[in-house]
């Protein structure tokens, strides 16, 4: 639990300062790029956790999630032109944070008593809506509505999840495995340029 | 109540076929059509359960609502240039599942013991929330602030429903008539072209 | 108890009044002129009983708020073009709302046992989040993530507030104390035209 923990902060970290970096590009000013890092980063969890019911949401009770999100990016802000050298890493942490955050909406909706298509749904939003809230915010269409596969590795996952929390694996088992097929589809998905299908119009 | 949850079915699919098309027009990929539909068909009532503490959301209760919104999506991604001749009948749906989300949410308001204006609002909420979000993910000014008599028509199916629950009439002639007039303003509104003001500026 | 109630009206009058322009400015109808001026003033208190788990929200329980903030909007989508003297003095009330909504949030989030930064932050969201929805329906991006000391007189006002409660001091001596801190900076604010750093970009 203390690994899923780790690598939960440390997806944390990682939409967070996409979404400081989203705002930085949007010539927003300093409260608005770190409203923007911590929107990004607890956004998809706290929205599942009001509609599960689970209130206050995770990051009212465990206030580090917002010190670690406010911390980043506060560092995005002030040192983003020296830490481009992270523009690389950052596409892999946020693919581990995109396999962390899909296991854990998973695994709690699941919890929750939830079916087949809303625990899948959870995990998808948890990993999800925290980049969708970001895009709306610096009035775009939401990256995850267009052509890129990245919500897509997250419903494998969550499917995965399903089957293998169905089968009876242990917990740790089935996170493990379910994180790392997401991980992996987007990452094949960065370096291939997978996208899905967009529809003909005349 | 059979006839009502036919009834919400058919205003679900509905709201799920205009989330589907605007997502087509904005070129998103066939997972943001999906989206934008489920989102669109479903969002008002989720937001509404939300708010008046009734969690988890009807539709995670029962997954018909997603099965039902995401196999529309498709339907329309997939075969929308053939469905061409559902274009009108589609406006009449769409004034159906208004009339109908209407008066399931100010029922259900009012079950929860809330007083005029909450009751007419989450009506409202119920059948026009969805659409507002579509047209935000949509990145454009939602479609109900703008100059159209279609929230409109679901306020006075409000207040029509507010007053005839307090004369006592039974709950299921209560809802036929509200539905009626907010289905019968919505038609005819679309036949005469009828618009709110706007205020003047200089 | 009575002044906090007789300044959160204010307050709310004032908010419903600036989400009223912004709708008459984006040339909506008269309805969404309306919606515009609630979700304003109602938005951010809202969203955090939301959060808190004070559900149903504190509009829902007492619906002057609604009342007021529907008459507000009336009253500036048939009038505004003679209210024009009130444009200035509105600017004083908007900031008197900002306080007085700052005061009401982190009061909440701390009878709710919220920590630190969660008490600050539902302070800020009540104060600034419907202006945020405001401008997202709008079509715009949100003006509190731009260049402006705004939710920042928010952000100073809730520490002290914080601070205040956990020295121990009466509630209403902490509560006068820290709106006014949120006022006058805002106040001094808007005179200087004080802005936060934007980040250097190359």
């Amino acid at each position: 639990m203390n690994v899923l923990y780790a690598l939960d902060l440390l997806g944390t970290a990682a939409f967070a300062a996409s979404g400081a970096l989203a705002g930085i590009q949007r010539r927003m000013d300093l409260l608005g790029v770190v409203i923007l890092g911590v929107v990004t980063a607890v956004g998809g969890g706290t929205l599942r956790d009001v509609l599960l019911g689970s209130i206050p949401p995770f990051c009212f009770k465990d206030e580090t999630y917002f010190y670690l999100s406010i911390g980043v990016a506060l560092a995005v802000f002030f040192f983003h032109r020296s830490l481009n050298f992270l523009h690389r890493p950052l596409l892999y942490f946020d693919a581990l944070g995109l396999g962390t955050f899909l296991v854990i909406g998973t695994g709690k909706a699941l919890a929750y008593d939830a079916g087949f298509l809303v625990a899948v749904m959870m995990g998808v939003m948890t990993a999800t809506a925290g980049g969708l809230v970001r895009d709306v915010l610096s009035d775009q269409v939401p990256f995850i509505l267009q052509k890129e596969v990245y919500a897509t590795a997250c419903i494998f996952g969550g499917i995965v999840y399903y089957i293998l929390y169905r089968v009876g694996l242990p917990d740790s088992t089935t996170a493990v495995i379910a994180a790392l097929v997401v991980i992996v589809i987007r990452i094949v998905a960065i370096h291939r340029k997978w996208s899905l299908p967009i529809a003909k119009v005349d």
